[in-house]
């Protein structure tokens, strides 16, 4: 066995990092080579991401970019918008391969950047530059990448839940999405939105026709073969803590059955590794994935034409730190979904 | 004051029947002549309805109809589907006003009926004399019923979101419409998919295209004054107890700006009572309404020219009980919203 | 019907002070004066509790503590310890009938006062005049009392658990309670304890024998006739919204059959009205009386000769605002459970 | 690499049988033979265990317990209580290293079995020859053992909270418990007491003073150095999947100062392997573990010179089928935390 791959997570106290430390430290080819943190440094990460309490001697540290450009070969961005890009440009520009669980170099467009974030990116010249971190579709890309931006989490079930059609050239017209997302997706710093007494019994839309995963899901269906007039996105806060459901309805180019969707979906997805599953049995759901990299994905033709589709996945896993890791294995010419692949773990039931 | 309008639960023992008594005990108005079960006749209404233990002297009972008629001047039936157009029959035919819960009287198309409930309709010759119990369109017409139709909770919910553009003759095409429901909808029966373990941290659709509210919503849309040429319905099972959300995306018949759109809800609602709750600066949510009669609306046109609406109400009150109540009020020429009906309590907030 | 009584709630836009406004508004005997805010005046209280968005006019304000005087015949404080006796106590020596939910004015030894709540009280010429609001217990002081402190939460539930022995002089030692309090008892106002994520599906204790109700607690077992020797009591986050369970363990004085103890706790509670149920047929559970301000309990001895009492609560109910607006019911001669009192309004199930 | 040792699993629907399958499919040390179920054999076990959907081609089946028996090296049993001993016992005559996860041969007294599971043992003369497995306690006798007996759920978290002390002869009297588990405890059948709107937002007691536990956990203390006279366990149905917390409160033998307590739990489990946590600035919970075999333990001497410990676990997997792969890795001179072993993983957070 070759010395194991050196990774440093930037930004490790949060839940996209808690995740990256809960795999990479099970992951026999890699080893953690820094889990950086300006405020905690020196604290052990057992300290803040209770799960690995007692599980390793790692601490959080805060050193240079110098050292972290020595001592690692990859470099994972786990860092707010903004500060990500201002943060991981200097590694790029070093030569460092980087995966970013950021938005920062989703969209090759620095323009729609700026509507969407609502500040200028700080580095376009980078843009054309990122391998939008989509698995199931830039594979090849991401192999052979320097920079990787693993998409967001309701961009990523979306993005399942169209990819297919999208790919068969079959979308028209501007998809309708209501989505659901647990409470993790609002990340480690609690807010008004995460206090438990006003979020635990409720179901409440927030965003709604402006979540800034937009304007990435429709640069990945034009990607795919389906240019899109616009996404009608109506994001929901739901009283669970890990996982996303969506429900997308989208105008067909032409009449489908449903026989031939489900075949569509099934084959699509037969050819993309074990990580999406395509259901004709039971209905895709959060509890079934909750905790894993896997997605379900469940497609139908409406009387109306209209293609329904249903798409659940964990939000932090396949919807952030998980599907960051698929990239860091592709990267390396591993096979993500190995035995001994963390990513393979199976989830809980219950 | 005059003696109490005397009225009786039909099937009291399940959440409905709960419902109605938790209600009912405490309005003035009315005195609850009897409180049915077949298997729990003699045992304290509070041994079943914890609420309301130690709160009443009342036991359920299994009294013959002759009695029930007799003394009663109102039925409501919080039976089955199926079970409750057997039994309420018999009132009817007697001349005695009556209440439905169930979804036996709502369709006026004994054809519909049999599709979506999968059997034949035993009385058919009833379904004309039928009002159906939407208090925001029928309040005349429930004034002077001898049968109401209370709505189902789904078909409540979407009704609500509906009803102005419908009214407005706006609506056009295939409406869809993505629904979340609290596990109450399921009955006071524990089920496998009300097991706590697989129900309490996960969201799961079910009846996806065909659940049995499609034809209400259309026939109610269609009487409002938009026929519709059918409704996409993804119904989808949340881990709350209480509450239904549902997401509805329409195509309108013309260009409507977000302001006149506002306008529209704002003004319909305005002249329709206090329960629906018509938002402008927050969400609408669940936890806000539930435990009362209330709804709450936003609707917004998209950049697709498409109306969105979404609704709260709580499945058990505005969605069936509270709702048959209001009719029951509307019946007797009582303002429901009075404040000292039970209809006007307030929600908790946490 | 006399003009009602005009009541003013200090600190409104916290949970208490929702709930307090939630009853009052409904209760025909009171008018609220003013719901005072710092931050928010002239917001309408249903911006903040979103329950009320709609069923009132009433907006939080922020005037002179001489014209709320002036314009009130009851102040009641929902102020956070500390605050609460700075600014009451200018009521108090204004004449002013007064009711404090925090805990400023419970204990009546400052020594006490200062050891549990950390700084010198600022007023510990009051203590001694004023009452506590236990109902069950001081019934009739309340009702001449010019000073009325509300019990806090866990001490509401640890009292009734422990007080029909404790009043019998039966009461040895030290007693054991492990108790479980829902997210609201944490207030308004997010926190890292209170983070949906972390919070939503863990079970946690804090505080661990140095809650700051034990001395509350021993207090009223020796004025009911039981002198403890101290209380060990574990407290514990649960990932429920509303409630308080705890479990109490004590030894007794002698030997008590379970005949005994089941008609002691019957017997005396029997005689202090209807908010306290006493079961043997089902256990305490927090589901029954959430929303009220029902308390539920039952007591055992066991083969260890102590006695187990189990016994629930709302916490922000009988175990805050609803014990309150029992002492302000008490206090102007009027019945609390009332059939058009909102504290014998029934809760939900489920 | 020898030959993987080949595991069949009896009863192999429920939920103990589904943790065993997640973690047995990832130990790369063993292989199932067999996963049995009358009711669904053939049936692929991702059609019930929806976590493993899509992850293995292992369906359920029904053979022989001759063929059983041929084909594997070691019988784990899920099946309910009596049915085990029953079932288990053929396989014991027949020479077969055997786990049992139920009840049956956890006491070695029958008359005490007929006590608390109220039917007589089967098979009373095997009493004698099984272990008990408590690995903290008995770890050199199972890896020697036959039949190991894996403990209850509730069994081991008090097992995990009384050890030390008990095993330093410290333990006297009578210890009160309260202890709190989520619904999976409950198993997969679905019940009144997991109906979700009636357990999801509430908190309730059950067998109080009389759960089945009780006498394995006074059998472990006499074992471990404490004959104790009586436990007084409240066990209480909490509203989470995962987890058990308990709060025990134990007269001990002698003073006992918080430092020398701290330090008898600290190094007790120092040598016990990495799955008991001993905490010292954080409190146990539920969240921390969840989803894996390790435990939380902190102790305390109040002001009352009692013991106070809480202790947590996954109910599922240490308190059930991870206690038992515990065995099955010391009973193979394997290492249970090896980091190629699933007892290994780290669980979630949050």
């Amino acid at each position: 066995m070759s010395a194991p791959i050196r990774v440093s997570i930037l930004g490790a106290t949060g839940y996209g990092g808690g995740e990256l430390l809960r795999l990479l430290l099970r992951a026999p080819e890699f080893r953690i080579a820094f889990a950086t943190s300006r405020a905690k440094g020196g604290t052990p990460v057992g300290g803040v991401h209770r799960n690995l309490d007692g599980l390793t001697e790692l601490c959080f540290s805060d050193p240079s970019r110098e050292e972290i450009a020595e001592k690692s070969d990859v470099i994972i961005g786990a860092l707010p918008h903004g500060a990500s890009a201002e943060t991981l440009s200097w590694f790029i520009d070093a030569g460092k391969r980087v995966i970013d669980l950021s938005g920062d170099f989703r969209l090759r467009d620095a323009e729609s950047y700026k509507r969407w974030y609502e500040h200028d990116h700080p580095r376009p010249d980078l843009l054309a530059r990122s391998v939008y971190g989509c698995t199931e579709l830039n594979a090849e890309r991401i192999a052979g990448a320097q920079l990787v931006a693993a998409p967001g989490c309701f961009a990523t079930a979306i993005n399942l839940a169209l990819l297919p059609a999208a790919s068969a050239g079959l979308l028209r017209g501007i998809p309708v999405v209501t989505g659901l997302t647990g409470s993790s997706g609002a990340g480690a710093e609690h807010t008004a939105t995460t206090h438990h007494p006003t979020r635990a019994q409720t179901i409440r839309p927030y965003k709604v026709l402006k979540h800034q995963h937009t304007p990435e899901i429709l640069q990945l269906a034009g990607d795919a073969g389906s240019a899109l007039g616009g996404l009608s996105f109506i994001p929901i806060s739901a009283p669970i803590v890990r996982g996303i459901l969506v429900s997308v309805s989208a105008e067909l180019g032409g009449a489908m059955s449903q026989k031939e969707t489900a075949a569509l979906y099934r084959d699509f997805y037969a050819k993309r590794g074990p990580f999406v599953k395509v259901l004709g049995d039971r209905e895709p759901e959060c509890g079934s994935i909750a905790g894993t990299n896997y997605a379900e994905v469940r497609a139908r033709v409406g009387e109306d034409g209209r293609l329904h589709v249903v798409a659940t996945i964990d939000n932090l896993l396949k919807g952030g730190a998980g599907q960051g890791v698929e990239s860091l294995y592709l990267m390396h010419g591993l096979d993500p979904a190995a035995a001994t692949s963390p990513l393979s773990w199976p989830g809980m039931w219950p």
